[in-house]
């Protein structure tokens, strides 16, 4: 058959399914629209201060970094920037990606090669694909099922074994028992990869982190990623831990060594954001602070969400129509939140993902909470 | 054995192979260094005209995305920079990345999935990767072996199979036979995904890449993969295509879907980057001609290269130990060169690989004849 005929049949499938998805560009005012849908949880991605430090580094590094990490494209302002992230959370050191996702494929496909990999069946995409290339053997364990983690790792036979979660789940939200992992890779001799992406700059003192926040930060055998792309309202990744973890990555991470360094407006806006993580500790406290009032607010309207951990707060709706009719109401009125359907999330477990942010005002909370008055009508109706 | 132990030992055999590597970060001047490792082919990561259309796009839009493509980030801007990549390159739709690797990932893995991917042997890592995640069966065909994979499509028995190629290999510098491989591919009724990472900008008019070059750009077939971070000075990555291609790309696509969206500073500075090659098209005329000067050079000493299709200019050495000493020694002579090493090209091939670009002038070859010289003499000696 022709290959394009196969795509388009293929399309047809997913357009049954309700599971065809739309670029929607925004304008620079955001359509007018109320953002609970971006993941810019401290509201730094138009401060005049990460502003003028992008524009300062294109202006004294240029537009691109030109090159590998390794070849032409590490400058001062990238090691500043890992300095000053290692310094953030308490890591002893750190390493500059271009994404997030490019940093958990480095990192757990780098650090697990061969091995034996547990993966947390909640895990963001980027993890999945990097348990995959890591070229061992996967085994998934169901969300936050200790028992069979443990099972897993106590039937190695592989020299090395990594365990891997997220800190805080991207759409559901909660937090990882970051703890007990911890102890669990510990005993059986395993590294603990932990990504941050959704608790730094959110959780824990000066938004730490989830890993910093329980005291665990010297604990050498935990390794955590972290992307610049959210709460540090840039764009890049990073992935902490001991010398010998970022040895291993500079040496043999495939996504660091064959990737064209993270540009220098993103490394400098980056770096503003760590500054303002000193100097303003309330705004992650602002920001949890406003996701409980969002999840209060759900809970209110009869609507299933759980107690965010950090700026996620989930409205569990179903199917994928009901989600994308909900999402559509809250779009009516004034509102954009995020939709998720599945392969995003599992199926039946359509949603909303609203998205706390620290500069949101009591006037922004009430014009949502008529949004999410809507949308309890939605689901009412579905 | 305690984790670290074992990443300590692995680091301990790669010291005794001479392959560990170390980063070092540059100064905003090079170091002093004139460039000859990057892949700023046509000079313009520090053109005044990226940098100002970076500031414009920071200072209008912010300093991240703030979200995945298919949440909140995606902007005009973006939108922009994909009406403008497909009009430069001939092709139906563009759909930005975040880079060239995850748009590599993104484009392979979803459009081959299930199928049999046919990958050529000296493809970059990022499609190595991506043929593993595509999960099907994946033949890899030694270099521009047109029979083994005629062997391989001819024996599918998937439903989809997919081609993929680089158009000119990043670290050896020549050409696909992109003509063959889209008939083989046309005649097996397969996609053929051509990456033009080091071709954009570079080969034919314009810089319009490998396929337009030869009249390939209305076969529907082809897709293209580009990045932003070598000629167009920025960073970021496309995938160019067909409708549906791309409407698969944007429903399935993980690195697509899961990622945040390209940083609008960089969207910016690619933009003026294709705005420059419209009106200055003797840019890459004279990039392609300073890298045959380079290869002139290189063979007049006696070392081994090739003829180059684009920029890039390998001089093979050999031993990864003596193609670090060759890379010290341009740096003494104040050229900066590129020092590749197993992982990067094969075992018994380690070779410094040299970039020309549209800026060099003869004075800077005058430098250079007088770097590679001592080379020259540097390999004798080993
Ligand atoms: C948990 C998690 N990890 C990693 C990533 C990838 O980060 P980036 O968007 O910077 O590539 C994301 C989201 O994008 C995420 O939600
Ligand atoms: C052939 C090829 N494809 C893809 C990439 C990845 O592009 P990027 O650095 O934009 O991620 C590179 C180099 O980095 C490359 O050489």
């Amino acid at each position: 058959m022709d290959p394009l005929a196969g795509l388009r049949r293929a399309a047809g499938e997913r357009a049954a399914a309700g599971l065809r998805r739309t670029l929607r560009p925004r304008t620079p005012d955001d359509d007018g629209l109320l953002d609970l849908a971006s993941n810019d949880y401290l509201g730094l991605a138009r401060d005049p201060r990460l502003i003028e430090a992008a524009v300062a580094a294109a202006r004294e590094w240029g537009t691109g970094s030109t090159g590998s990490r390794l070849v032409t494209g590490s400058t001062r302002l990238h090691e500043a920037l890992e300095t000053a992230l290692a310094e953030l959370c308490g890591a002893e050191r750190a390493l500059v990606f271009s994404s997030g996702y490019l940093a958990n494929l480095g990192a757990v496909a780098a650090l697990g090669r061969g091995g034996l990999v547990v993966s947390d069946a909640g895990n963001h995409a980027s993890i999945v694909d990097a348990c995959r290339l890591a070229r061992g053997r996967v085994v998934v364990a169901p969300r936050g099922d200790l028992e069979a983690m443990e099972k897993a790792l106590a039937g190695r036979t592989e020299e090395r074994a990594l365990l891997v979660t997220d800190a805080v789940f991207s759409v559901d939200g909660d937090l990882a028992d970051v703890a007990a992992l911890a102890e669990l890779a510990r005993r059986y001799e395993a590294l603990l990869v932990v990504d941050e992406a959704h608790a730094l700059g959110v959780v824990g003192e000066h938004g730490r982190g989830a890993v910093h926040s329980i005291g665990l930060f010297r604990e050498s055998h935990i390794v955590r990623t972290i992307t610049l792309s959210k709460s540090l309202g840039s764009q890049g990744g990073a992935v902490l831990g001991a010398p010998e973890v970022i040895e291993t990555l500079i040496d043999t991470g495939r996504s660091f060594i064959f990737d064209t360094g993270l540009a220098p407006a993103c490394v400098g806006a980056a770096l503003a954001a760590v500054d303002i993580l000193h100097s303003q500790p309330e705004l992650p406290v602002r920001t949890r602070a406003r996701a409980s009032e969002l999840a209060a607010v759900v809970r209110e309207l009869g609507l299933e969400t759980r107690e965010p951990a950090g700026a996620v707060v989930p409205v569990v709706l179903g199917a994928p129509e009901t989600a994308l009719a909900a999402a559509a109401t809250c779009a009516e009125h004034g509102v954009r939140v995020g939709c998720f359907r599945p392969p995003s999330v599992p199926e039946g477990r359509s949603c909303l993902r609203l998205t706390a942010r620290a500069n949101l005002s009591s006037d922004d909370l009430a014009v949502i909470r008529h949004a999410l008055t809507a949308v309890a009508e939605v689901k009412v109706r579905a």
